[in-house]
């Protein structure tokens, strides 16, 4: 097993990568815990809910279980409300542990609930999908949306453990792939030119889902991260170069609708926007551009925006939380493996967009 | 101007008390504050919106107006959902500042918006009773409602500042200004033996409002929390002595439905029932509970319970967020100025509810 030590302010925990780990999520427990409240969705519950209760049934515990519908579509105030009023029926108490079992949105919206719930309860997180296991493992975000914006209700909270098995990725369908893949780009991109090189070279086995290569892609996508939240928790800082892709990506999931593109095909393409800018702004070399655009392309992610105009697309990005007084914040990279968090002139904006957006 | 430092892990503020604090509203705004957001509800924004929008308006910063129904029947997710499309409809941006001015039910609601609102945003309390004013300005607790519990969704999250003005008083409800010495009263209970005899000396002056008497209660009050707090940010140990009356108190708040007791009405109550219970548990003395008894009715709050039977009341106390695996933990009074947590025998807590109920 691999293990990743996360350590910030609000708390420290280990995320643990291995296959079969599922097996084993009783050992995340903590004794005192009063009771453990299983939360996941009807597409993975029928397919890993026996596996997680069995390994639970161990501890003894009472164990309750909550079934929610699937997709980002819910990941709303609504369903939320559900998550408390369950919890305060079965009278679950300031003890007890939730443990979400799922991807980004059960793992959002139940450490959301968790955040929230009494104030705080203690929860786990045990990602079935890849873009949850390298992007929600660490950084203690957690979220509902808005119908006005994404997550724009949330909290920083962090998980008491984190679960990573790799062998649940491969009922994941390849398009959830691709989206998980953009992220593990990504951290190469913002934080370590090697890593980035190391994707490019084992692209093929990462597709394939070969279990070391992509265990090690999860691993230092995890430390990663887990490095540049330890140095900015509330994300102030040097957090935010974690948002490459990201101003350009949300605007195209609040313009097309919640999970018309998968989060991280969104991510994606905007990283192949956010490269263009950089070159017009940076002077990021052209062969540069290309080699993010191919990656990303052979990964399997799109990357062609769609074409809202500019003056939509400006006002999509504006009402990101990154946004403060109406300017728009961008991440750019001045080379691959460097980051830097930049206000940028509209000319630009106006001729990346022209760039990346479909004609 | 009397002031109380706070210093807890989450944040260190400053509580201003005096007379006219409302004028000088303006001066807790930080410098980098993108905007202002005024939230109260339809009784006070027109008793005292004005003074606080002209105090504001020295900043020049861009100032949203927020007014809310008025009541506890308004503390629950649906208006913190009202809260949340306003502010995203307005563009509020995380550097924003809100200002709750307002009761318990908006430092509360307000408080929590402000934790969740794009995971977290400044605000700065402005507390209009006196309940709010001794009990809500310290201690980082926010929560709405949910119909099946009292303050069940909510986070512990730091005000970066408080501002009391006690002549704001005068237009309270004597009600109010009753539940509000209850909480005052509970920390001589719970901490402070002579500060206890001097709420009885003073009780003429305190109801009569006479500025000097009443500013020093909310000083004193403040202080004492502050130090609970200081000592336990997040209600893992001595912090719950300050719920002493309020196990009892939020039963009758939940079964009566909120808002037809006063919160502080509810805890007044609450502690004639918890001190009734210490004398039949840890042996405080008659002469002592008559003493509390008789303060709590000089005050101008209930002594007298509802009864909801037995059964029902201890069903009651069991959803209460201090429970744990189905045992209520009662605050408990060793003598006046000490308290203790303990869970006690059934026949014990039949015997004090039979002596503080309805007959």
């Amino acid at each position: 097993m691999s293990i990743v030590n996360v350590n910030v302010a609000g708390g420290s925990y280990a995320i643990h990568i291995a296959p079969n780990v599922l097996k084993q999520v009783a050992t995340s427990i903590p004794e005192d815990a009063s009771s453990i409240v299983l939360i996941s969705n009807k597409t993975i519950m029928p397919l890993y809910g026996d596996v997680v209760k069995q390994s639970l049934s161990v501890t003894a515990k009472p164990l309750h279980i909550l079934e929610l519908p699937d997709g980002e579509a819910f990941k709303t105030l609504e369903t939320l409300n559900t998550i408390y009023t369950f919890l305060l029926s079965q009278r679950v108490d300031r003890k007890a542990v939730i443990v979400a079992l799922g991807g980004g949105v059960i793992g959002d919206m139940c450490g959301y609930a968790a955040a929230s719930y009494m104030r705080g309860i203690r929860f786990i997180q045990v990602p079935t999908t890849l873009l949850a296991q390298v992007d929600s493992s660490v950084g203690g975000k957690t979220a509902v949306n808005h119908p006005l914006g994404k997550n724009m209700i949330g909290a920083f909270y962090q998980p008491i453990a984190v679960d990573i098995d790799v062998t649940v990725l491969k009922t994941l369908p390849a398009r959830e792939i691709s989206a998980g893949l953009a992220e593990v780009i990504k951290y190469g991109l913002i934080l370590d030119a090697e890593f980035f090189a190391w994707c490019e070279e084992n692209v093929a086995k990462l597709l394939a889902l070969d279990a070391e290569t992509i265990s090690y892609a999860i691993h230092r996508s995890c430390e990663l991260k887990a490095y540049v939240v330890g140095e900015d928790e509330k994300e102030t800082g040097m957090r935010a170069i974690l948002n490459l892709g990201h101003t350009f990506g949300h605007a195209i999931e609040t313009a097309l609708g919640y999970g018309k593109w998968l989060h991280g095909e969104a991510v994606g393409c905007g990283m192949v926007q956010a490269a263009e800018l950089s070159a017009q702004v940076l002077g990021l070399p052209r062969s540069e551009v290309d080699r993010i655009r191919s990656l990303v392309e052979a990964i399997g992610c799109p990357t062609v925006a769609p074409n809202f105009g500019t003056d939509k697309w400006i006002e999509l990005m504006q009402i990101d939380k990154k946004a403060e007084g109406g300017k728009i914040k961008f991440v750019l990279l001045p080379k691959i493996g460097e980051a830097v968090v930049r206000t940028v002139p509209s000319e630009d904006l106006g001729i990346a967009l022209s760039r990346t957006v479909k004609a």
